[in-house]
């Protein structure tokens, strides 16, 4: 593992969960950053990457390996045009840019000295229907959504840069996370977490599509993982495309539940209220339902075994609160 | 045809083409633009599209029409890293952002009132190998140069702003076109068009690569065509992927030698010199063969017939200096 650790977007789900994670890793220095602030510890940074001379003061200390994990939420992204592009376009190409010139390459065309990893959370939101029963490593990526396009575009951006020498980055198309811990929340995805959520803790969850509508998705754990193994592979192996949609579990809601009678009881199953949403269900029935992910799978990336398992591994992570086990890798 | 029509990239060999076809339209209004000085008649206007401002000037005048066919080419783009993002990709979200604002998005959510039609032309350059034998309407964008990349974010941008309503986009992939009149350029590609064009001018022409090497091709007159024929699309049918592979001729350096002897006998094909050099052989191994452009097709988009007529438009529209007759379209 690298010393000099960057890790931009520190605040959210997921990179509170990799902070933690880094944070037992030996002889490595971390520096944390987000917009809001957070608790952190002793190196952390709170100030907009959109802002112009925000990415240099971050890349100055020329860490070794950065995380870029931050980013306006889909639904967000979709209300607000112009934050949604200032922050995951502008933002994003403001990092790669710094990086660049810390390299020394001010005149633009050759790669300097200053070479970090670059890992970066891109999504299954660069995909648009209409799709192909599983999307494979060459299927085209035509987003939806703004959100979908922003990543899409520094995606591209993150293989031009990385062939050009100016950093080694690698992009991975995080599944929809389940089960995202905390408080039900208004995103059109919500209630796929929501109905294993709320009936573990006791309470009711909606379900506002069919039983029939089947998604993509692993748990903050695997997600984790992925980050991890991605900050440390052989990009040679990667070649000039350096996108990866990640590994998951391809679930229909059914099996959700029936992954939740299997885990918890009938009562639990119980708390689930039919509620038909047909904005929701219209939603949902432009996102991706499964992946052929052998370009992924072959370099190493590992899945969650099962929608069960997901379930599990929310028990142990964020109900019984047990410290979070090294994830193990291929 | 629209009334008020804005060319971007007007004093280009394909902007002049289509300048001159557009000019022959009854009712019309033309706006011609470039980055150089040219020749283009009353309403000509020079200035950089990528500078702050231009673009709002240029849409100022509430074109019905736009044609952005303005860009820093392959070559540029790869020797100035700045520049060719500058250019290819600054330049045309100004362009984009200008539309938007024009129609009154200022906040940043809503469509205007003002929804132009804007037809850009992208490139194959958009694909990287390894490629299927045929790349077809759903083989991802993974490009293996800068250009390429700036090329494919346009495409991005262009689906997003047309899928908000902020205008009505469509994007071409143009072919290599061929046979590229003027001199011979220091262009990898060059050759294609140098084996033709010069032995049919009694001259000598150096041929780079081995026979068996493929590429896809259209002929000046079919890429006109093109930008015609998209410019009068019914849209609606373009669903949410408004990017389309253009068809083409794909044809072998052999078949290009074999049509020649057929339009111009055995002693022009012996103008034709090997002189093998392994960079450009290199550089053109990445280059696309051969494409499935279904969608195109079923669009309307008509290709030129054959290798033969590719030559045969040559010799009309540029060595007998024949008017440029109207494209026959679907």
């Amino acid at each position: 593992m690298s010393r000099r650790i960057l890790v931009i977007g520190a605040a959210g789900m997921i990179g509170r969960k990799l902070v933690e994670r880094l944070s037992k890793e030996a002889g490595t220095s971390l520096t944390l950053h987000d917009v809001v602030p957070f608790e952190g510890g002793r190196q952390s940074v709170v100030s907009d990457l959109s802002t112009a001379g925000e990415a240099e003061k971050l890349v100055a200390g020329r860490p070794d390996l950065i995380f870029h994990l931050a980013a306006v939420v889909s639904g967000e992204a979709e209300a607000d045009f112009d934050k949604g592009y200032r922050v995951n376009l502008d933002g994003t190409r403001r990092l790669f840019e710094a990086i660049r010139k810390a390299g020394g390459d001010e005149a633009g065309s050759e790669a300097g000295s200053y070479r970090p990893r670059v890992v970066f959370t891109s999504s299954i939101a660069v995909f648009g229907a209409p799709f192909p029963e599983a999307i494979d490593d060459e299927f085209l990526g035509a987003p939806l959504t703004s959100y979908g396009t922003q990543k899409a575009i520094c995606e591209l951006l993150l293989s031009d840069y990385s062939r050009r020498g100016f950093f080694d980055g690698i992009g991975i198309r995080l599944p929809t996370i389940c089960v995202r811990p905390g408080k039900p929340n208004k995103a059109a995805s919500g209630f796929f977490s929501g109905i294993i959520r709320e009936p573990l803790a006791g309470e009711e969850a909606l379900l506002p599509v069919a039983e029939t509508v089947r998604h993509w998705f692993a748990s903050p754990r695997a997600a984790v993982g992925f980050l991890m193994h991605a900050a440390q592979l052989d990009s040679t192996k990667l070649g000039a495309r350096r996108n990866l949609s990640m590994p998951g579990v391809s679930a229909t809601v059914a099996e959700e539940i029936e992954a939740l009678r299997r885990v918890a009881g009938a009562d639990a199953v119980r708390r689930i209220r039919r509620q038909p949403d047909p904005a929701i269900e219209r939603i949902v029935s432009g996102w991706p339902q499964n992946f052929d992910t052998r370009r992924a799978l072959a370099l190493g990336f590992r899945a969650d075994s099962s929608f069960e398992e997901i379930i599990r591994i929310h028990l142990q992570d964020e109900v019984q609160k047990s410290p979070l086990p090294p994830r193990a890798r291929a």
